[in-house]
């Protein structure tokens, strides 16, 4: 990863234009034409991202549900899409993939407007990227940073489900249920976070972890974070011998896409939001489950190169 | 590629916004708040679009020049871009890589602002994306489509150079010159492409070869088209000693990044142009070189899933 963090260095030195907010948040902000635009690009790979054997139209929806997700933490509304996909040789696999994906686009209303394919050399992986251009709904328009001591944290829904459906998935292909659906089929909150973007400090979507997409946010505002409570599913609850650890796990586990935002209150809104903790002046990270302080574990959550 | 070709058609049948030109232009077009934006998305893989020992300085240039391309012949003004980079686990490499890349967009003022990197399994090879967003700066934005029957056919420099690169590069991978600097480092018109837009009927770049693209053209204006001239750079006709094979061949080699036109006339401009031929009724092409009628090659072109 150190390598990655130097090329991020030299992404970063070049990215001098605002628009680009330091390479730092989810998704760039370029005002066009008296609109702000909001741009992010995600990639999934195969082995990396998804598992090589997983449902093609699950992929699909995937690629064009993290896109979104990153439209939603800005509280954006989509506008239109660009896809770079490397053909696979197999016309049935790209054809359910293709179904997937315009299933999530139909879905959120961001029309595919262009792109490009690629034939990759044999034995190459899959890979997929996708461009999401939206149109920012909010002024100023959310960030990681801006969060405020004092501000409460708020989640839109609970966290852990799709790393305990990928933990199912690893040790079972065939599994089905809730905790699988969330792995392949994550949501994005794209009516949350427009409904959020006018009354909040900070937002993100959680897709690393909690800990990480947390200790991230509290950085980039120039803050500390604590942490008091983990909301899971009763799905993944019921799965769950040792609670105590099962939060743990799901505090770490990736690809949740559930919004995560700073504010001091939050007006009434048309759907329920879980409050998870505070933004303090004192750097660092304090976390505590069932009104226990427990030590940070090693990993907060996945690092890698969203950019 | 019936593969290919099937996949394409599924995803036109996909891209139903007006915004998406059918998936059928260089580009998408897409209204925003009182502007036009121009979007545009290519990828780069080693061993089909580079050299896998290309300096990599020369990839980055050539990763932003080929999508800067595809907004001259919109006419538009570069924005701003976001890349997704496969990281190749060699510091120094992607260090030369960014830099190539940073001198194109500085070169083009089009701000790098977001994207996203990934790590790739062992053994996959590189592979890049850049999506690019410019402003139209004329109306309408033109497209390949729109030639009408005695448009005139004009080019803004001549083809074959960068073929003619690649093929010394093949045969002496140490080979420098004008020739491989045309393949390694191609200049995309915008100043060229924002003169001409005014004033054409149908513009494209020439990226995979003039034949495949002047017959593109021609389909997409429901029409059919005549060359009569295929002009040469003085270093390529030097290397030359049959010089209608050698026209042939400039003909259907890729990579040039010209700018294609279909116009009545032009206007006096601050650079030449070369006429080439004319768009006429009858669909279908007819060539000939030097005042001689040629048969059609087998091979137009490349061939390649550009969406």
């Amino acid at each position: 990863v150190s390598g990655e963090a130097a090329f991020l260095d030299l992404l970063r030195a070049m990215a001098r234009d605002p628009a680009a907010r330091g390479l730092m948040d989810d998704a760039a902000v370029l005002p066009v034409g008296g609109e702000r635009l909001v741009l992010t690009s995600d990639t999934l790979v195969a082995g990396v991202h998804f598992l090589p054997d997983d449902p093609p139209a699950d992929i699909g929806w995937k690629l064009a549900a993290v896109n979104l997700s990153d439209l939603a933490a800005k509280g954006a509304q989509p506008l239109a899409c660009l896809m770079g996909y490397a053909l696979s040789g197999d016309t049935g696999w790209d054809a359910r993939f293709l179904a997937g994906l315009g299933e999530a686009l139909e879905t959120h209303g961001m029309p595919l407007v262009g792109g490009d394919t690629v034939s990759m050399p044999a034995g190459a992986p899959r890979s997929f990227t996708l461009t999401a251009i939206g149109r920012a709904t909010s002024d100023p328009v959310p960030a990681r940073m801006g969060g405020r001591a004092g501000d409460r944290l708020f989640l839109t829904g609970p966290v852990g489900d799709a790393g305990a459906g990928l933990a199912q998935l690893l040790a079972d292909r065939d599994a089905t249920g809730p905790l699988v659906a969330a792995c392949r089929r994550p949501r994005p909150r794209m009516t949350e976070g427009r409904a959020l973007a006018p009354h909040v400090h900070a937002m993100m979507d959680v897709s690393d972890g909690l800990l990480i997409d947390a200790a991230r946010m509290a950085r980039a505002s120039g803050l500390g974070v604590e942490i008091d409570h983990v909301p899971l599913s009763p799905a993944l609850a019921a799965t769950l011998s040792d609670m105590r650890e099962g939060k743990l796990r799901a505090a770490t586990a990736g690809d949740d896409y559930e919004l995560l935002c700073a504010a001091p209150f939050l007006p009434d809104l048309r759907f329920p939001m879980i409050e998870i903790g505070r933004m303090v002046e004192a750097p660092g990270m304090k976390l505590s489950i069932d009104g226990v302080e427990m030590p940070l574990p090693e990993r907060l959550g996945y690092e890698h190169g969203r950019i």
